[in-house]
């Protein structure tokens, strides 16, 4: 133990202590704690201790509010002023097979509202969004704010990586928590997920709140308490959110990896495919609609579906691809264009019945263990690998019906992540219900 | 957040989870981590998540046995295997004018035990023993392992400064939790007493808990807490130990300060002071002899007396002095040895009655705001300064009754010392009643 943070005006054991025993704390005390563990002034030691003590003591909506103002001002805020069109950001907590974002920036994009998306690497079983536009050859995400938003000017989207400017006391708390057990607190995940759609401009925000077996939060309940939330926070700043706690109890959609989303989100774009992920994603851009340019919800879910089906909103993806430097053939001929796996290996489930169960979180660290995902941070992506799981809860299967695909690096890996999927999936002899798509939406209009 | 402990066989954030959720940790898991932490492969912030959660979800017996052991193995041991007489170490909670080691080390040497007492630093507004010591010039108190045998042999006593080798966790887990408010949990404090006492061969432990005002804990009940927990980690590891828990709701003696100190034991030891120092240092002198002795009570506290009143205590403290590099002359004339401060005033009571109550921590930090202790670890000791408290609880005070002697610095210095001093007293028309000076023992034989 050093000590530092000789040039601080209060001593953060004060701070850390009053969390200790439950006593609500002030605004002036998190900021200074915030900013002080942000500027390097109290050490990594003090605010492990602090972050021990508002997981098992909880914090206030008006604490995790300080909390949240205090990581924005820790760094630079993002103001697209120049962007006429409705600005929407959508954040998702994180699943397995979770493209939404993918489809969202251009569809919405097609329908005249402007999404200009921070996006973040993936982290545990779960996909990035950067991670998969990456394995388009050339395609670049390290725009520049003005790049950023010349790009939302003349598209109408662009998907970036967040600049280290951003909130940078999201990343070292995050860090942070990772290493001491604290990452399961609402609270700070909360704060966490909003500080950087907070410190972006929009006109709304959409948060897809994941929950069951292949996201953080497990059961719907959680995801709601999450979501709630973070409405609350974007309120307390007044801005406008509204917030989806959806089903991970199984794979939103079948690609589960980098290549193999882009290929999925291609198929979506061009109206080839129905199914929840396209379900959900017209939920979304509907919903937007109806926030942002108030039209009722079925005419919202028509336009949307329009432009899927008449290309528009691939055009509008393949505008994208071009402006940040892929090749944007992709949208024509993704296989031409995207890495492929040099090995495929069709798995068939055991046995006949109905499909009861799928352990999400297991398939995406199957897919992660393939090279797709990240074991630990900064590992290396492998862009080609990863599975294809079609079927949904609830779906009959004969026996020796394929049920996923492996894509993998050589032989001896698809066959362990083939058998791995194949204990991953329950089967019954009875029907099994499929669970609903969208649980519940909170928050309201601005 | 850097990545350490790259070597571990095992992820230390399991064992930070567990604690979280309150799961009681396997003596493997504890043991990995406390030795993990105290080899550098665990950081501080793991180890702060870690003291957190287990400050607030607590610590079962078992653990707190387990986090012991790993302690002392932590470092050296200490075998005092030379030494034919039975052995008595003694230790202090800490408190104000706890003069009582300076006297027990001797007193007990003069009754044929044997004292090879370790001891540390002054802490907050707690005297250390070794500061006090340290007053008598020359005197060095950095003996090796092999001196202070041989010294105790040869002596039958030696008060010595811990080595860094001995339970070297013990510093490195009391710096963080100093750090991050974790203080002030029992079984984190047990832990760090006893391991202490335990790493040295000992046929008795003497714990003092203290109790009140002028303590760390605050009220008899915490205090036997801790006092049964001490207890608790002895009988695990076979050793006896007897601890009271002792009254601290008023200074135990007079001097507060270094070589005040000194001189109140000379007095003491001289058999020319009465009171309750004289009365709880003759409590542990004739506890030792009833449980390494077998004496009888009413036997023992009389040949305990007996030491003091007829010098052989006093030329052991002599003798101990002299084997130490300091000035026996001391025990003759205290003031032609020891440093006196500049400045003395004296302070007198507002108004009279009876004294019913005394602020002890303030106290305390009162002479350590004089120089006589440190506001912060390192910080250097003026030996010569302090406070003389006089009266106890329940005393009647005359109007213009001198209560204390401020030993200053200069006069600015001893003008606030002497306006704190009357501020920390209270003064009711109607008699209060002293407090006991023993709560209670605990403990049994081995």
């Amino acid at each position: 133990v050093t000590r530092v943070g000789e040039g601080l005006e209060f001593d953060p054991r004060d701070v850390v202590a009053r969390k200790r025993d439950g006593v609500e704390l002030s605004a002036g005390e998190l900021r200074a704690f915030i900013l002080g563990y942000a500027s390097g002034e109290i050490p990594d030691y003090q605010a492990a201790a602090f972050l021990m003590a508002a997981y098992l003591n909880g914090l206030t909506a008006k604490e995790t509010a300080e909390i949240t103002t205090a990581m924005i001002d820790s760094g630079d805020t993002i103001s697209l002023g120049r962007i006429r069109r409705p600005k929407v950001d959508k954040h998702s907590t994180g699943g397995v097979s979770d493209g939404v974002t993918l489809v969202f920036a251009p569809l919405a994009a097609a329908l005249g509202l402007a999404v200009a998306k921070l996006s973040g690497r993936g982290r545990g079983h779960t996909g990035g969004t950067l991670d998969k536009l990456e394995s388009i050859p050339g395609l670049r995400t390290d725009l520049s704010p003005e790049e950023l938003e010349r790009q939302v000017e003349e598209v109408g989207c662009a998907v970036a990586s967040q600049s280290k400017d951003l909130v940078p006391a999201d990343g070292a708390l995050y860090a942070l928590r990772d290493a001491t057990a604290t990452v399961a607190s609402i609270p700070l995940i909360a704060a966490s997920v909003m500080s950087k759609k907070l410190a972006v401009e929009s006109d709304l925000i959409l948060l897809d709140v994941k929950a069951g077996s292949g996201a953080f939060m497990k059961t719907a309940r959680a995801a709601e308490e999450l979501a709630m939330a973070c409405v609350g926070l974007a309120e307390h700043r007044g801005r406008a959110c509204r917030a989806a706690v959806t089903d991970m109890s199984q794979p939103l959609g079948s690609a589960i990896g980098n290549a193999l989303d882009v290929a999925e989100a291609v198929m979506l774009l061009r109206g080839d495919e129905r199914g929840r992920l396209r379900e959900l994603t017209v939920a979304f851009a509907a919903e937007a609609l109806e926030q942002l340019e108030e039209r009722d919800s079925s005419a919202a879910r028509a336009a949307a579906e329009r432009s899927l089906d008449d290309g528009t909103a691939a055009e509008r993806f393949a505008r994208m691809i071009e402006a940040q430097g892929g090749d944007p053939r992709v949208l024509e001929d993704p296989w031409s264009v995207l890495p492929a796996a040099p090995v495929r290996v069709e798995v068939v489930a055991r046995g006949e019945g109905f499909l009861a169960a799928v352990e999400g979180e297991e398939l995406g660290r199957i897919a992660a263990t393939l090279g797709a995902g990240r074991i630990k941070k900064g590992d290396p992506i492998d862009h080609a690998v990863g599975l294809e799981f079609r079927p949904k809860i609830g779906d009959r299967l004969e026996a020796g019906e394929p049920v996923a695909t492996v894509h993998a690096r050589d032989e001896s890996a698809a066959e362990a992540a083939s058998e791995r999927v194949r204990r991953a999936v329950t089967i019954t002899p009875d029907p099994a219900t499929p669970p609903p798509l969208v649980f519940g939406w909170h928050g309201g209009r601005r």
